[in-house]
């Protein structure tokens, strides 16, 4: 399709920045100027500045002129037709997965030495020894039956203790509205059942965790994808639009340290964010699994800002404290009588001991002081992980810079397919998760999400063999697409290593 | 409805048979004699005589004549439109309970002191000290990161335990068909998602464990009962019936000591239906979660008799281990695939410890001397259990004689509403699983089935309540009907004590 003619500048501007050429901070040429230097009108700049504005690559700054802004990693760009009204793409569609989905099952289930592509902590983070003496004394304990069933909502101290946790994240939770669940991956496909009959549509930030497409598709519902932006998330007008235009049953969100993309959604945006939906009586699906994980403070969540029981609230501690566990909980608001429901005849209930056990650590067994150490080992990790990437990879690379979780978004170079990584990659016995995973649009070909809650000198290793197959794919003399006008030229790359950008 | 005469008959000599006025073994008139007796044709006799026998009422012998045949309680008379030529009940139908499962669903939330009303053994029968030790090396092994994810299909030591173990039931499974599960319940919700979109109808025997229902329900599934007779399950007439004018996506039975009935399907019938079902094509979910707690032989399962993969087989530890461990596995044939997915994008896997432990203790724990013991300890429990219902309910019930397992199904004179009975109860801290609770038909209002997987002195008490309430709803001077003549008179009951007759 031929682009318009403030596309093209926008576009051009975009490139810069996605080379690496423009960094963060950086002033782009005023309206004028610009439009001096390329011939073309004030307006046609304005509108692509103003383009650029609305996808969060650039701000206004009040008697000073536009800078380029913190980048998050998107794999969404100025040309996509993501505005909404102009966009194909914001009708319902089903679910087909493409077809690198079924290579990187059929690798997630042979035993790969080295797994960049999951989304999960090393084993020396969990308290293993602490879990051990919990789960004896639990089996042993005289006064719960350790081994009869604990049926939903689940154990009363598991509740309470949960709850009390819940403070922290600026949840005022009582024990009553909790149901505790194996994981927080069943919590939200209870939530899908609840909310959803086939043929529904579900909406969600793009791009997104891929075991989600799973749920969706057995449960035959149809999903729309919304950009997310600048390390906010959603972009609260095209939902906006899509729910005008839209019969919309559900939403489903990860907050914050968001898969695969780091970010957290910011408090006000949650504000917004659920009164929006609740004034269209949709209720929303939180995933805050990796919430606890906060390097700084704890973000809040959407559901603190619920009045109305819309928000349907899932995590677990399975990041927190081990995956094995299988113990999450749902806070489902008013869908807590159906959730228990379904809870109750899909499988009757979570396991006792571990029930008991997690309660008794959360209790007394330091599990915030766990918390506030596991949040340092990972922060470290997270930090070596997102040097070896700006070591190794090649130049013009952008990688988050997340405040908590462990997950970091890889955004390279348009030039390199990463789903021809993840091939090569496999076959040198690495995972990778590469960006064609998180979406159903064929988009984020250029982007790959890597785990960083682990870091040793094979994983080390890994990163640096996966830069190697990123670089083979980068033409060596690159031509940057410039400016048409030798007055914008991109300016020198400030430490000419040929590196990567580091970005927010 | 306007009975035809031979339906007259027919249903007199079932009152007669559920009153106890006739007995096993009791030869009833020839048809030559009733209908000289009752001055109606021979043929109407005959034709009321053909339905007794096809109801297994009664059996000829030849030479001889025609005699009360060894009843198994069914709430199924001969009044019934289960005949499959004239039946409207085996239309699909949805799913919509009965009032009584809302309070029993309240009730069996509440904590119930003596809770005859669920399928459950004494936690005393649970191996706890052993389950512990294992669970305790579990967490501390070197070899397996026990608080690791143990994705699907599961721990190979415990599919390859599983696998040994269904040798006692002829079955003959590689490790590599087996998929560990959260449960037999989740095996069977799994097997549900996997063969049935909504709308679907799925067939099984009346009466049925009623957790089916809400699985059914959730689903959105319709469903045809087909009636069981004769301690045999399931009418493999009546359902070639159904399965030749509906279409049918899925067949459901519990087929080893059923739950209500306590019947196992013979080895026979076994074979015969997984014939018939293949010739249509429809795969069988078999759930055997009874079968292991065999008093005597361990009973052969239709996944034995299966040649083309059509059988989902379906168990769990929760019988013959502990409930609260939740690990239970199916063995699904064509549908390995479908199900590993389903497992997986549901709640990952099951929980690390419970199924290393599991597999520790089938391996070198004494497993199957601990089974030896428990088949022992509950048949006792069942036989204690029998005899207080056949001293304390009232003349005319009847009750099952399991060879496995520990539910029973007793069927009361028709005056009694378990309904009341089990409402009467709740109200004295006991809890029952009244007849309608296990149908869709608004049957079974004089059946009730009782858990005698425990036996104590707070037990025995609340079945003599139980019986005492029964009594209360039947006439004291009982009118027995009689056939019109007098020459065929309700002979005396032989014991004279107004003591319910033992039915095997």
């Amino acid at each position: 399709m031929k682009q318009t003619r403030y596309e093209q500048v926008a576009n051009k501007i975009v490139t810069l920045i996605q080379n690496g050429a423009l960094q963060e901070g950086d002033k782009i040429p005023s309206i004028r100027q610009l439009s001096r230097e390329l011939g073309l009108s004030v307006n046609t700049i304005k509108e692509a500045y103003w383009r650029l504005e609305d996808k969060n690559y650039i701000a206004a700054v009040p008697q000073s002129g536009f800078y380029v802004k913190k980048q998050s990693v998107l794999g969404w760009d100025s040309t996509d037709k993501a505005d909404a009204a102009q966009s194909r793409m914001l009708n319902p569609q089903e679910v087909n997965f493409c077809q690198v989905y079924a290579a990187f099952k059929e690798y997630g289930e042979s035993q790969s030495k080295v797994n960049l592509g999951i989304a999960g902590l090393d084993s020396e983070f969990w308290p293993t020894e602490k879990m051990a003496r919990f789960m004896g004394e639990a089996v042993r304990q005289p006064d719960v039956e350790a081994l009869n069933y604990l049926m939903p909502p689940g154990y009363l101290p598991l509740r309470q203790q949960i709850a009390r946790q819940g403070l922290a994240a600026g949840l005022n939770l009582s024990p009553e509205e909790i149901i505790v669940t194996n994981g927080c991956h069943e919590a939200v496909f209870l939530s899908l059942m609840a909310l959803c009959k086939p043929g529904d549509t579900v909406v969600f930030e793009s791009p997104i965790y891929f075991s989600l497409f799973h749920m969706l598709k057995q449960l035959d519902l149809r999903v729309i994808e919304i950009p997310s932006h600048d390390g906010e998330g959603i972009s609260l007008k095209t939902l906006e639009f899509v729910l005008e235009s839209q019969e919309v049953k559900a939403m489903y969100t990860i907050s914050n340290f968001n898969n695969p993309m780091g970010f957290s959604m910011p408090s006000w945006k949650k504000k917004k964010l659920v009164r929006l939906l609740a004034g269209y009586d949709i209720p929303l699906i939180e995933d805050d699994v990796y919430g606890d994980i906060a390097f700084k403070d704890r973000p809040d969540t959407c559901k603190g800002q619920d009045k109305s029981g819309r928000v349907l609230y899932c995590s677990s501690f399975s990041k927190t404290i081990a995956p094995g566990l299988r113990i999450g909980w749902i806070a489902p608001g008013k869908a807590y009588d159906k959730i228990l429901e379904i809870k109750t005849l899909m499988n009757i209930c979570a396991t006792s001991i571990e029930q008991i056990a997690v309660a008794r650590f959360l209790k007394e067994g330091g599990y915030d002081r766990h918390l506030r150490r596991l949040r340092k080992k990972v922060g470290q990790a997270v930090r070596q992980m997102r040097q070896a990437v700006l070591a190794h990879f090649p130049k013009g690379t952008r990688v988050t810079d997340p405040d908590g979780g462990f997950l970091l978004w890889v955004e390279l170079p348009h030039d390199v397919d990463t789903t021809l990584v993840y091939r090569q990659a496999m076959k040198k016995n690495i995972l990778i998760a590469p960006g064609p995973l998180f979406t159903l649009k064929g988009k984020f070909s250029h982007c790959m999400r890597l785990n960083a809650g682990m870091w040793n000198p094979d994983i080390e290793k890994a990163v640096a063999m996966t830069g190697q197959l990123c670089q083979a794919q980068v033409p060596k003399q690159r031509d940057f697409p410039v400016c048409p006008t030798p007055q914008f030229q991109p300016p020198p790359d400030p430490r000419g290593e040929g590196r990567p950008a580091a970005f927010g």
